[in-house]
């Protein structure tokens, strides 16, 4: 698991998300718990429902970075089609997993209609390892460098946390913020040079309004903490030259 | 611009959004506008603030889709590079455009340094037509089937709202929705044939925790309301029969 940068990818499955009627809430999530992890998050696409569309995202994904992870898609109904077309990104062929049966079947005896859609849920690629569900059983899996993971995000949130301690990454990347009622176009010549003078940071500006009132941030990342710390007081001095405090 | 399918594309440009310092708060207001003009969104990226990533991204999808729509990455910092990545990927040159130059010159007197940089937010590809911004007056852009627009909500929202005269959709898509506080595996084996009883919609089934208390919403797109209709019916129909009530 060296051979491919320390990066992760995020593949976001979901109509509802694309119409509009569902905002995403495990994109933050993972991408802070991936930042502190080493594993930063470098892309996420949003795509629909459709086989074509997962494998394409899976397959050009997994190759570019260290760890993909899948959200929605694994559950009972006939939209979820994320086990099947994972299957055939990774070329080989979905069963039953035996511990994802037992898992499902070992609550509330329910009828036979219902046991056979909640099988369903225990569908998987042959070479599945399956991750922990402790909110509602049903397990994601990983497969490869991709983890799937349930859309709802109280449960992604936990499978997430579940493979956690499986991830090798990289050094953890830190960050600093330091905002100011400075227009963006009043620093945007000094910040420039002091992304210049630290290049081992990567400095972002935000702009803002609130209260009225228009200020930036300005954000420090990068995974030495003597060098972050360094364009961080570059920075302070820098809002204090044009006559401004750093706030909180 | 009819030999793409009339769908849409958003790219979200920011390593913010990325790092989940920041939750995008774009991509369902323009879903929900795109989907009511006939446009709906099929795919979002979110990538970071890097040329090569911009170039890739916005080639790829200006081919699949018939509009690509950005955000981010259009103010005067150092880290705004989206005007030039876009440039790139279509084999044209940066200019100050004359009208964006006579706005952002227009207000307030101020330093030398800030002008510039403000002028900075004036270069376009040579080919660029300018989308208004009523909100802070720097404007957003469009070349060819693309639209650039801004990453803060309450602008990208108004730019959106500026072009959406402008474009040519299909039929709207309908969207209707019938909760109910069964669980998924007791509709799915019925979900899915009333599915493919209705091929020209799409069904999704999405389920929920609230108040305590499982269930699972059911939505219905389409473009024909007679269509969507019918599975609607059909929907409360199944719901009935397993007992339940359809919920708002």
């Amino acid at each position: 698991m060296t051979e491919t940068p320390p990066t992760t990818a995020l593949i976001i499955i979901g109509n509802e998300i694309l119409s509009g009627r569902t905002q995403d809430a495990n994109l933050a999530y993972l991408a802070t718990g991936l930042s502190a992890l080493g594993l930063p998050l470098r892309e996420v696409r949003v795509i629909a429902d459709e086989e074509a569309a997962i494998i394409d995202a899976v397959n050009s994904l997994r190759r570019q970075h260290r760890y993909v992870f899948t959200t929605g898609g694994i559950g009972p109904t006939h939209d979820d089609i994320t086990a099947a077309a994972i299957a055939r990104a990774f070329d080989t062929t979905l069963h039953r997993h035996p511990e994802a049966v037992r898992i499902l079947s070992g609550f509330n005896p329910t009828t036979p209609e219902r046991m056979a859609a909640r099988l369903k849920m225990a569908e998987m690629p042959v070479e599945a390892r399956l991750i922990d569900n402790p909110v509602s059983k049903a397990p994601g899996f990983q497969i490869g460098n991709v983890f799937v993971l349930a859309g709802i995000p109280e449960i992604a949130h936990a499978m997430f946390d579940a493979v956690k301690a499986t991830l090798t990454g990289g050094p953890p990347i830190l960050s600093r913020t330091i905002s100011s009622n400075l227009a963006e176009s009043t620093v945007a010549a000094d910040l420039g040079e002091i992304q210049k003078d630290f290049p081992a940071t990567e400095i972002g500006s935000y702009p803002y309004f609130a209260q009225g009132h228009h200020g930036a941030s300005f954000v420090v990342r990068g995974t030495d903490l003597a060098i972050v710390t360094a364009a961080v007081v570059a920075i302070v001095a820098m809002v204090r030259k044009h006559g401004a405090e750093p706030l909180e």
